[in-house]
């Protein structure tokens, strides 16, 4: 076996999460993590954890979305009990073919995640021992227009590194953004927002709820937000892509909006409850191995020289106690390019430019 | 896809089970029923249910058992959640590698099956809607030695038929058998046995628990068998074959016992606990579709003239409410081959000879 397959797995149990004696595992796999899933199944039995595999996704599940009762369906109680007596979640996508629910009604999959919600949160809770992760399967491979053995090594370069170093290094910016009131983010000509983060924590992220991670990020005001930003990356919503989204905030709200393909999608997320036109977290991305965008958010909003912001609910660590909080049915990361044309701006001094940080060597501030 | 495969599924959630609107369902699934597992999971959403699908066996298991700590190994609280949140449970065999297990020491194997005796009696369980059976898997075909097309035929021959006739048929043995007091079999030159099967109901078994079924199935007293079986089929535990196993019983209990090939596991099993040296099952096969031995006892034990008796614990609904039930952690059934030189007789009267019942034609009492 491939040993960065093995070592995948030891950041999983080890890092990630902490799987000890008799902890209650439930491994959420795609379809196409087999390698993974026999590397983890051994890390989990050597540590004395219990592990149970339930398959998500895949051509079962588009069989299921097409034939459901939209009027008869019902929350997955089971599910939802299988995941409250777990002690660690791991969930691993690996999909062979990512546009398997392609022909399924946007309506059914709109009331799936609907009924889904709750693992969702169960997942994404600051209390629940959890990870997402990716196994390089060629699915995933061909969404990101890469061989599969090419995009392994890209998934492992972006995984497999030195996370005590890379917290270090991130820890800087922490410093700077901690204190903090006002972040404005400027990127070519259509970007220039301001925001404020007062009394709102900064987030080291390294290898725990996401793996790759290398972010750090925090919690715009909700009522904060002004000004404009152009997005450079499409956003996914149930298999339609939004290109070249614009938003523009006044008092933190979302007044006027347009989006280059699919604007109505864009209109529908804004539309989903009043704190989908709000920002719910300001994100860095700091992950300097991962240097292409793969249409793949875990990856994508990790890249170096990248910007995040997501419309709707804020991660909860990221909110001051004193702070309020953002609450949204969604969370929706969307990413803007920093890599050249670009500064951000924290309490009036530029701290990144072009991508680089002024505790970075070839800083022009 | 095969139009047999849909009606395997259709079997099973309408016939098997009885998946129904707002229904938690829990498919276990071996690592190879893609095909069934599409077309169940159509069928549910098509029913107003609700399905998770886990996956048991394979490489994961096999690595996990090879790993696992035997010291710290505790009961799997968050499956056993599951399968009480769920309504129904639907478990599909299907191997793409019936040796997977091979190279797992026998001491893991064993505290592994002990720590999963809660889903196994949950599954048995009179109570719980549940349904075991098998997808043709290359796995599986070759543990039969046949070609996997070969082996597709043969099981879609054993489970895709008319279940209502076959009810019908094996109810003319349930009224045989159920007011008796005493069977004597005999096969050979070597199986002679008798037992008293007074006040325990026959229970007559088409397409409910197990798919394919086609048996009739009633439980000794456990007290009462007297005489001498040789198998004709070899007993396999915990991937030992055990060949030619025979067994001599006084009192109901087995006194003496010896086999052609690993003694030693017979013994084992023997000795297991005081419920495994009795019967706790006669069962008679009555599927004649099922024409040959695959070593899987799903099929094996509902083929047309065939016995088999089963040591250790006794089927809930075949025990009469009077009556004393066998208790044991095991439950393993035994084949004795009826097709010649052999009789079946119900209170001194022949009711089968050389696999022919006094009800059909050819019979020659």
């Amino acid at each position: 076996m491939d040993p960065r397959v093995d070592r995948h797995a030891e950041l999983i149990v080890d890092r990630c999460t902490d799987v000890s004696e008799g902890d209650n595992v439930v491994l959420l796999s795609g379809p196409a993590a087999e390698d993974l899933n026999v590397a983890l199944f051994e890390k989990i039995g050597e540590r004395g954890g219990m592990p149970t595999k339930v398959v998500l996704g895949g051509r079962e599940m588009r069989s299921f979305l097409r034939a459901m009762d939209l009027e008869a369906i019902s929350a997955p109680d089971h599910m939802i009990s299988l995941m409250e007596a777990a002690d660690v979640l791991i969930n691993v996508r690996a999909s062979r073919n990512v546009s398997e629910t392609s022909d399924v009604a946007p309506e059914s999959m709109q009331a799936f995640a609907r009924i889904m919600e709750p693992i969702q949160e169960h997942l994404e809770d600051e209390d629940t021992e959890a990870v997402i992760t990716q196994h390089p399967a060629p699915g995933d491979a061909q969404k990101a227009e890469m061989s599969t053995d090419g995009y392994a090594d890209f998934v492992y370069d972006a995984i497999d590194q030195d996370w005590d170093a890379q917290q270090a290094h991130q820890e800087q910016l922490v410093e700077i953004l901690d204190p903090a009131s006002e972040v404005r983010v400027v990127a070519g000509e259509e970007t220039d927002v301001t925001m404020s983060i007062a009394g709102n924590p900064a987030v080291n992220s390294v290898a725990d709820k996401n793996l790759p991670s290398g972010e750090v990020f925090t919690a715009p005001l909700p009522d904060s937000v002004e000004g404009t930003v152009r997005f450079d990356m499409p956003v996914v919503r149930h298999g339609r892509e939004v290109e070249g989204a614009y938003l523009e905030f006044e008092n933190g709200e979302v007044v006027a909006h347009e989006a280059e393909t699919n604007e109505d999608v864009l209109t529908g997320i804004l539309g989903t409850d009043d704190g989908a036109r709000r920002l719910g977290e300001l994100g860095i991305g700091m992950n300097r191995d991962i240097d292409r965008f793969t249409h793949n958010m875990l990856f994508d909003e990790k890249m170096g020289d990248t910007v995040h912001m997501a419309l709707g609910r804020s991660i909860e660590e990221s909110v001051g106690e004193d702070n309020p909080k953002n609450e949204s049915a969604i969370h929706l990361d969307m990413i803007v390019d920093m890599s050249e044309d670009s500064f951000i701006e924290v309490d009036g001094e530029v701290v990144q430019r072009n991508g680089t940080f002024r505790f970075e060597n070839g800083f022009e501030g």
